[in-house]
């Protein structure tokens, strides 16, 4: 596979250990990094957006909690159905 | 800070500039890690259900799959808008 993760794949794995896997596979630590990439880039284009608003040129960490919160936390189907 | 992440912050700076950012506070790449791993440990636990709905004990990459398209893709506020 050419792809090559920003995300180290022991990092992936020592997630899914967290979250009670016993065994993940190398596809499956791979695919983990590819969509937590992803996510991550989301976020971080909705913090920039929070702190131009700001009028800042830096990304502070209350930007990226304002933007996880904002994308995932209130709209999450967990949170929306308890 | 005694915060530890799993997640490299230099890692996490380059999701931000890939995101476009020009500079990335350090707090930010911390929070950004912490979020991550918040994410990447759910999608871990949805996946691991996977795995052992199909009878397995090796999380694979159509599990990780799976899970993050369950949890995030079809229900994110920017899919439902457009």
């Amino acid at each position: 596979m050419s792809y090559e993760p920003d995300l180290s794949l022991e990092a992936m794995r020592r997630l899914c250990r967290r979250a009670g896997a016993k065994r993940v596979g190398r596809s499956a630590a791979m695919e983990l990094a590819k969509v937590l990439e992803e996510v991550g880039v989301e976020i971080a284009r909705e913090a920039i957006e929070y702190a131009m608003h700001a009028g800042r040129r830096t990304v502070r960490a209350k930007d990226v909690k304002a933007a996880y919160e904002k994308m995932y936390k209130s709209k999450r189907p967990y949170n929306i159905r308890t």
